[in-house]
């Protein structure tokens, strides 16, 4: 193990963690939050600054990375960010607890958007700002966002982080050079928030006569601030709330904009490269981006069929069924998790289908969480060449994916992450039914189904872990979308920051962090 | 494909179902059930016994088989013995439906022990006697079976016909021939069943008192067959029930015999081999015994401890609770699915602590369902093998299972099976929301909460589709163990249907069968 660059790389992380708090201290500033909230992200920006700076001090003798010193680095990295990035919301009295204020750092920086906030509406601005934020900086990758920085070697060390972080069975870099390509992707990404922002900005963003008759408060103001916050949870397909009810209350423009930008941004960024260079084309050939178009449309279908039938009982008219069914599929599809509705209460039908496609997730090299779904196409493919195999034996694959011949190893790759996948899944829920909340009631106020009580149970678990393996946010019945997860106890808690993790680095990385082999003298 | 031998061999197995059906036959002439149930099983006698006859005229040129036919041979042998064996309940009236028929012969021969009946108590002997005596039949396989009185090729034939109908990763001979294997296999199944049978007559089997008071009817005269039916259920680790409730009105003693001879059924029976050769010693060296006894004596530890501080609200003693923990966990892990009470209502833990070993099932070469335990133990160490290959790209992996090195293959098949069995069991729970049931409130009458309500939601179908893939017979919350899968519509019946025959084959063969590859001339 080489201590002294891994010390090097994450102190680097350190100050620049640091340096992006900046953005949340200034917004406690700029609303005149007082001390209190200045000195919340005042004492973590000087503590990361100054062990950031120490750990610059020891000069390491090589400059390159073995594979596992960068899935290890990269593991740690993620849980240094969260260590730190949760101390502001315990100072400013947001989250007291410090294990909940990790849960809902992890939760902003893995994406994922769960809460275990009960009220937004007595949560101060730069709170808001820092979880959000934790979105946009988590979505792209915070190692990738740090090659564009760091000198490149030209030994692999940087393909060693990206691959550890960056989502997807296969890394590919898009041009041959690793930094160019980070720098490549992290304009991109850039400008696509940009460019959501704007819009959002066109249109009606919020409609006040809805807030103001639901929790009475004055929201006109902040359009910029929710604007900002709406374009940094669907850029990193997180999903945090800022005002109660998630997108409930925001106009249907708006959730259009939402919902078409969630499934861009679930999309693999290598493919708005090719726009950018004139390569339309090859876009409608990748073999990912056609199943993932095809998901999103046979799911807004299935979930829209079964509401249609519903709509007296839900009080939805024909275009909100059609909203409401684009909006959760494209969120909970890409891993964002907003709610425009309580879907806990929607047909059986739409709840298995929004369940299915949480599992498959994104395509690779997007923002989004889940398996991904090019994933779930190496997996049919691969299943398709074991059944040949078997039928005649002396049967030599010539299978291809997105072009490029399927490796075996490939294959066997991503059999073996969905394995782990369904066991992590499954212990999970075994681990959270241990919790005493379980067998309690839960009441609800929700939108469409008045006030209702619903019990904890095996799916409020289940759906409770995959909404964090594959970094959604909300579940179902007891965590449902207008539910929190305030009710788990301290360990729950922390066995879903752990998943949410493992759900973000895909699993390998924190696997490796955590054997002691990988810290053997070699 | 040789079609011809392959028509063959189909043709001695339909005689053979017709001779075993000779069995039922006599029960309803022995009860005196009427003509009506005497032609139930005589016309399918007489049409087996003359198609299978039929099906011996084509003379094949050669007697070997491919792989890919003794693959798809096992596919058809099992839907064509669930084609003609669900005629009986037709013509007797006990079901009238025929898909109905076909789903309740179907849970027969896979050992699942799901019901579309209501009300047991209006069903002739001799249907409950056929339906005991099909998890018998199918519990150590129809094709073993055959193995005994086929003649031995020495091409491998008979393996690939064993290799698909086996459960488990590896198919071994205990002994170097075939035929001598399925012959000591049989004797061993056999030899157990009759112990049991003996056992249980050595004491009470049904609290008469309890049924008396419950149903009304008068079982004392049948223990003989009912201690029968319960070895047949116990000893294919099938479970159907032949009096209402299944096991809730046994006796504590009875209950004890059937848990521990559950727990025997879901052994590899090479393992009695070893012991019968006087090599016990070799099976306490077994890895997958021994985690699968970790696992049994941890899952009771588990459900025990929820019950134990809930005793009040259940109406359970101590001895009780302790009762129905094992029996409970000895039949969903065996994949049985007995019940002693209405464990739908046991505190969450218990209840994702059974889905849980409804997943791994027993141990593989056992007459259990499920995804094995050597598979569980298989791919745990081969994510450690993964690990360490990423710690170190040069790790050459000396992994052992059950003494013999663990071929990368074994591995890489395991966690293929895996997937599709996650897939398969995601893609039923899909299908299944969309029946019109979802939604419908169902009225269950249980030992331990009185008459309640439950919904029919996710729960119910993801269980369903777990105890159909799993082979284990009941689900949770609407398809409870008091509940029925009456409710569900033919498609729905179907797909389930044909989710115990992909359960009970572990996939693979079913899917050659359905391959189109598999029967163009090559």
């Amino acid at each position: 193990m080489n201590y002294k660059l891994l010390g090097r790389i994450l102190g680097k992380i350190m100050i620049l963690e640091g340096i992006l708090m900046l953005a949340p201290f200034a917004v406690s500033i700029v609303y005149n939050e007082g001390p209190r909230n200045v000195f919340a992200f005042g004492i973590p920006i000087f503590a990361l600054a100054l062990l950031g700076f120490l750990l610059q001090i020891p000069k390491p003798k090589k400059t390159s990375l073995y594979q596992k010193e960068g899935f290890a680095l990269t593991a740690l990295v993620w849980i240094t960010m969260t260590l730190f990035g949760a101390i502001p919301f315990v100072i400013n009295g947001d989250i007291p607890n410090y294990i909940d204020a990790c849960f809902e750092i992890m939760s902003g920086f893995t994406t994922t958007g769960s809460s275990i906030i009960n009220d937004l509406t007595v949560i101060s601005h730069s709170t808001l700002f820092w979880r959000s934020f934790s979105h946009w900086i988590g979505g792209m990758g915070i190692l990738v966002f740090v090659l564009i920085f760091i000198p490149e070697s030209d030994d692999g060390s940087s393909m060693h982080l990206l691959r550890a972080e960056s989502p997807g069975p296969q890394v590919g870099k898009i041009v041959s050079k690793m930094k160019v390509t980070s720098r490549i992707l992290y304009l991109i990404y850039l400008g696509m928030t940009v460019l959501q922002f704007i819009i959002l900005m066109c249109g009606p963003l919020i409609d006040y006569a809805q807030t103001d008759a639901a929790v009475g408060i004055d929201y006109r103001g902040d359009k910029v601030f929710h604007a900002l916050l709406t374009s940094f949870g669907c850029a990193g397909t997180g999903g945090f709330g800022f005002i109660p009810n998630s997108l409930e209350y925001f106009s249907p423009f708006a959730q259009y904009v939402v919902s078409i930008f969630l499934i861009l941004f679930g999309c693999n960024f290598a493919l708005y490269y090719l726009i950018l260079i004139g390569k339309a084309k090859h876009v409608l050939r990748s073999e990912e981006f056609k199943s993932y178009l095809l998901i999103v449309v046979s799911a807004v279908g299935l979930v829209f069929t079964s509401l249609i039938g519903k709509l007296e009982a839900f009080g939805y008219s024909v275009e909100e069924a059609f909203r409401h069914s684009l909006l959760q599929v494209a969120s909970l599809m890409t891993t964002a998790g907003y709610s425009s509705t309580d879907f806990n209460l929607w047909p059986t039908l739409a709840i298995t289908t929004l369940v299915v496609v949480m599992i498959f997730g994104g395509m690779a090299g997007s923002t989004a969480g889940g398996a991904k779904v090019s994933r779930l196409v190496i997996a049919v493919k691969g299943t398709y060449v074991n059944v040949r195999k078997l039928i005649n034996p002396r049967y030599v694959p010539k299978t291809k994916f997105e072009g490029k011949s399927l490796e075996e190893k490939t294959t066997n790759d991503v059999f073996a992450f969905f394995t782990l996948y369904f066991f992590i899944l499954m212990s999970a829920t075994l681990i959270l039914s241990c919790d005493p909340i379980n067998g309690q009631t839960v009441q609800v106020v929700s939108d469409i189904g008045g006030s209702y009580e619903v019990q904890h149970g095996f799916f409020s678990n289940f759906s409770a872990s995959l909404t964090c393996i594959s970094n959604v946010g909300p579940a179902f019945e007891a965590v449902g979308p207008y539910c929190s997860f305030a009710g788990y106890n301290w360990f729950s808690t922390l066995v879903l920051t752990f998943t949410m993790l493992l759900g973000r680095l895909e699993i390998l990385p924190v696997l490796i962090l955590f054997t002691p082999r990988t810290w053997k003298r070699s």
